[in-house]
């Protein structure tokens, strides 16, 4: 199991593999359980410990979901929710006890300045030697508008529009400074060069932003860019932009839509297949036995009062507030929602017609998974279900839910893992030190630079020399 | 010197020392000395060895100033400017390699959003046990007003009503839940108390801001707040507001009447003037003789060029371009200026007046120091000038500045700290855990928390049992 089989870039394709972290874990009442320290989301410590286990397993990157608002009502003071480490922050202080694995973190671009966020993911990178990655989002929940001068969320159409253009601001002032502007030459004096410096001058409908930015640029020259929507403007979004795309699909079949109608898009664009990765979520509770499994499985679902996971319903299905409704009937007809969850409210709305499920029947049943894919089995049962999306074109690879930390993770770490490698599935070393060369993402180049390599060459084309 | 006299609370006072870091120094022409980094700005190596050395030497804070601009042009192009960390995310790594120092950092009210500093500053108290301080700024820079939608700074009138606000709102949310407001019972399935939420619902001239904020409250109650500003309304504000202040003072005369004025102003507000610490910028250049001092300040002024000497007067004098004007006449007239930079603008034409300095002169001279008084000479001889001010009414600490890094912080930590522990003017080691606790400050009482009881006391009195 400790044999060196160092994989190169031109050895057979494997997955790649993200830990998505939530504080205490990913089902609703894994804060309960006795195996998770109930104070997780703050506690530095924890995330360490969390981190590090997650990269001696070599995963490609870490994940942190975000959410500019406390979570308040009566189901939310029962679940672990409103105190949480900002995630910036807490990545950046978990590139210091870390080496290799990557570093994504979700802001959103519905309540930040593009200039901002440029800067702090470009500093990540400078810190973590190259393993930074942005989980651009938009917001679509009321409470997070409140607490930017707005009464009501951005609408649909409208955030996505501001979404492209702060991308194309941030992606703008990565560029701010050719790789080699910074010269730093002691005899001479020369500091950086000057023509080495790109003023972006952005002037669009949502920003008008001069740069450069006041950061060199990265060891990535980008920070990875991630994202998670599925609607048509959000697959749209992510054809154009993402390098990386999380996604919750309900079976292999719908992945291997989403996989192919995504694909597709970023060819229509021009885009290289390759330079989008699509990781749909796993949800994976694992034990020595697929008894054993479930047992742990039903340990987490014994905890979830039904008023909570009625809450969390609701807000998967788009921030609607169901605690009007009584637990025993059917989920009532919903309008279609404004907000960024359209797609996770048509399947969860089949799902419970399909299965005849009480309100607080469906609330249990997603308390763990949310949505996302589970499996609740042997490390082999698990594996047999990756393998067969990644070979049957649904997945790159896969963020990793798993109901509650650090157990869960270490449980994926220490059966999963090796089953995976076992099968030549996944690395059993990194062989890069960058998250774009974990992904098997290209370094971009400069678009800045390589106008001004374009203009000599189109001039020395005209026989002159420059 | 290694016998252990800790210092208690009741103790004899002691200063209060911070170690202001830029990256290669505070030299305008550190980074071209053979001794430095040249690098500095982007290695997080550096910020870590001196982030512990100062740890060592047992230092209060560690303190990060920041602008959200890059330098350019062909001075900039000369300075080690423009290509650093980002603040917040640089101390969230310093505090996973460091314990005890606090970490002050830069932020702006001129363009930032309340809710995102309250949170991030709010994380960092977290992650760092306690040791986070926010140094409230307002931008007078154009160049910063052009990164974020605007053509021209705003006004300093306008600047200090929005960072007034901006202060109410941030301290606002981070009253946001009661200290004990996270029960986290497995028990019972309740993760907060209701009653220890309190919503801010802040509606101003600036801001409207619901909130609660999405972080429980902090080890220190609230991060340490701490302003720079020595204009009338920045006093006002810091009399108010602040509970450190950097300033910088020409001399032991105008320190004692800076430090009396703004006690007094405190005082004038409700405040115990020991709530307010005051501490000018001290410039240091450590030799073991003062012949040996002169020496390696020399060695630095020797690197300044005549025109990056000018670019950094204009911008002590209020972000002026000095560029045009003869390098060998007098500084010329200046229009009094609207930036933040009023009080130094005076000092620095009073200066040049004084002593009949050329333009070039001028920039040289404040090369180093940057108008904050400057000793170089032996421990012995800088120790004496800080006892005086410390003992004299001029000052409860000082932010040290040294011409490079890491060289000039290891000289006073090994030179100057222990000539201070001699005399008993400083701590030989912590006795508190957070920058509260090194400071002397005390931890706030929340104020909702402290209205409820006032409530409850209220209605005793009138014998009703609640």
């Amino acid at each position: 199991m400790s044999t060196d089989s160092r994989q190169t870039s031109t050895g057979p394709r494997q997955m790649k593999l993200g830990a998505f972290l939530m504080a205490t874990g990913h089902h609703v009442a894994a804060w309960r359980h006795p195996d998770v320290p109930a104070n997780a989301g703050l506690d530095f410590k924890h995330y360490k410990h969390v981190a590090q286990v997650a990269e001696a397993a070599k995963f490609d990157t870490l994940f942190i979901a975000d959410s500019v608002a406390a979570a308040t009502g009566d189901a939310a003071s029962r679940m672990a929710r409103s105190d949480h480490f900002e995630p910036l922050t807490l990545v950046s202080a978990l590139s210091a006890v870390t080496e290799r694995i990557g570093l994504i973190v979700t802001a959103t671009t519905s309540y930040n300045e593009p200039f901002h966020i440029a800067r702090k993911f470009a500093s990540l990178d400078h810190l973590s030697g190259g393993r930074a990655g942005w989980n651009l989002v938009t917001s679509d929940a009321a409470a997070e508008a409140l607490n930017f001068g707005r009464d009501e969320h951005i609408d649909h159409a409208e955030r996505y529009r501001r979404a492209r253009e702060f991308h194309q601001v941030v992606t703008g002032l990565w560029d701010s400074w050719d790789d080699d502007a910074f010269v730093r030459d002691k005899a001479s004096g020369a500091y950086y060069r000057p023509d080495g410096l790109h003023v972006l001058d952005h002037q669009g409908e949502h920003f008008k932003v001069k740069g450069p930015l006041n950061v060199a640029r990265s060891p990535q020259g980008q920070p990875v860019v991630v994202q998670a929507g599925s609607s048509e403007a959000g697959r749209t979004l992510a054809a154009q932009t993402a390098e990386v795309v999380f996604t919750a699909q309900p079976s292999l079949a719908a992945a291997q839509a989403f996989y192919q109608d995504l694909k597709s898009r970023a060819v229509g664009f021009g885009r290289d297949p390759e330079s989008l990765k699509i990781m749909p979520g796993m949800f994976v509770v694992v034990g020595d036995s697929e008894a054993q499994a479930r047992d742990k499985f039903e340990a987490f679902q014994a905890l979830v009062e039904p008023r909570v996971g009625v809450a969390l319903l609701g807000r998967m299905l788009g921030n609607f507030d169901l605690s009007g409704y009584p637990l025993d009937e059917p989920l009532p007809a919903l309008p279609l929602t404004q907000s960024g969850q359209q797609s996770r409210q048509a399947l969860l709305s089949q799902l419970a017609q399909d299965e005849n499920l009480t309100l607080a029947q469906l609330g249990r049943k997603i308390a763990g998974g949310r949505g996302h894919f589970s499996v609740v089995g042997t490390a082999s049962q698990i594996a047999d279900h990756w393998q067969a999306w990644f070979e049957q074109g649904a997945a790159d690879g896969f963020n990793v839910l798993v109901p509650h930390l650090p157990g869960g993770l270490e449980d994926v770490a220490h059966k999963v893992i090796p089953e995976l490698q076992r099968r030549g599935l996944f690395r059993r070393d990194y062989t890069g030190s960058t998250l774009r060369e974990h992904l098997g993402l290209q370094r971009p180049a400069n678009r800045f630079s390589a106008q001004r390599e374009h203009r000599v060459t189109h001039t020395d084309e005209e026989g002159l020399k420059v």
